[in-house]
């Protein structure tokens, strides 16, 4: 299976004086593509699955390492891998490539939670079956 | 020695409809209280640094535990430790605490970079013993 | 009546490869402008009216005529004061400056709703005296 | 002639407690879709265009009509025009929609300036005519 791959045009407004993009934008990206993933595998983005669903998914975690600077030169393919289910949480590795270059690479967890009372759950039936095949596929493509 | 505490008014437009602080605004959070510390212990913040002298400090490493979501019910107190001096970084330690509750903590690695040129450098004499001097006092705090 | 100026510690992360603000953090500064005047007069920030008071005050026009740059080289103050009370809106002007030059001027109009409802409300009676007080109080002012 | 529409997907990270777009954001968007304008007819975006030729575009104004709330629920298409070449000017209308409806209009006027030496100069005698015959093509358009 090929990696999901996210692209994010960055723009003049993501970079700082030092003319490439600022260090706290780059997470703001790589959750964006961690979004991207979600609709895109599950067919539901925060927004839905917080307000419609009652589904929070906040983040207890997340590290990332910058290998090379972030401009607009390029495009930003983020590609986004879930490495691991546990009881209430999914790990993801996210890694981000301009013109084959790795720019930065991390990863992030999200537990789940009921949204209005903000209490931990388990990882909800109707998502644990899909999300472990797509960890498994993704163990297998890498 | 008592901590450098950066404190932090959070406000509605930091907030996403979980009615918490959005993920992606916690590392900038983190990032404002470390460039607050430079100012306050080396009278540098990193606009003149980089513009002026020429010293960049770009980010190659964060990491960021969140504990409890942070709102604007309370200020939000970032204090800032110095961990540990590379021969071309520095590493900080970010603990930020709401009324008594640490809501997330996290650690920093910035190197020094001649600005224009990008590239690598030794930390600037100039700083060189205020920040091992800084290093130790908070040790010795901690 | 002095005016109300709120001061804001422009950094690093709110500049563009051109070395100045960019553009689009303006508007969100003259809006913690407003947002630290409500809470210095009225005690209340946008959060608590909201989230504990089911008040909503969005935002229906905004306009903003930009004088000269703003840097991280001094203090923004940012003046706010009220111009106007409508039925069901209020109308700010807010003049930034950087070491008493004009960087900006602009001209805000919120309303209020009620929030959960989202619905249009007159202004709510635990404020309209309040605010019609402070507009008188800044005509007299400026 | 068609407008030129720039597509932007709402996320998660713009929204509000109020469960809405943040007030905010909308000119950043606005910018975005400007930028993209610039983009895909001189072939230029800001990033390329201030550091590579020396051409600075600060804006001189901005104004902004909220009519209706922007969500996630929808794309957000920016349809983006301009409305008129001064000597060393452009202004830009930018009216935002979801799903059909309006949700803001906005007026956007961008001064040419020497980059490096931040001066004013005339609208570049590259990007002249251009310019101008997309102005006639959008008033016909309209």
């Amino acid at each position: 299976m090929k990696p999901f791959v996210h692209e994010i045009r960055v723009r003049w407004a993501d970079c700082d004086p030092a003319k490439i993009v600022y260090t706290g934008n780059i997470p703001m990206f790589a959750l964006e593509a961690i979004e991207a993933w979600w609709e895109a595998h599950l067919g539901a983005d925060w927004y839905r699955m917080n307000i419609d669903r009652d589904i929070g998914t906040p983040f207890v975690h997340l590290s990332v390492d910058f290998r090379s600077p972030v401009t607009p030169r390029h495009l930003l393919e983020c590609s986004v891998a879930p490495l691991r289910i546990g009881e209430s949480s999914i790990r993801f590795r996210v890694i981000g490539r301009q013109d084959g270059t790795v720019c930065f690479e991390g990863e992030f967890v999200e537990v789940f939670v009921a949204a209005q009372a903000h209490q931990k759950i388990p990882v909800p039936a109707e998502f644990r079956d899909s999300l472990e095949a797509l960890v498994t596929a993704a163990q297998q493509g890498s």
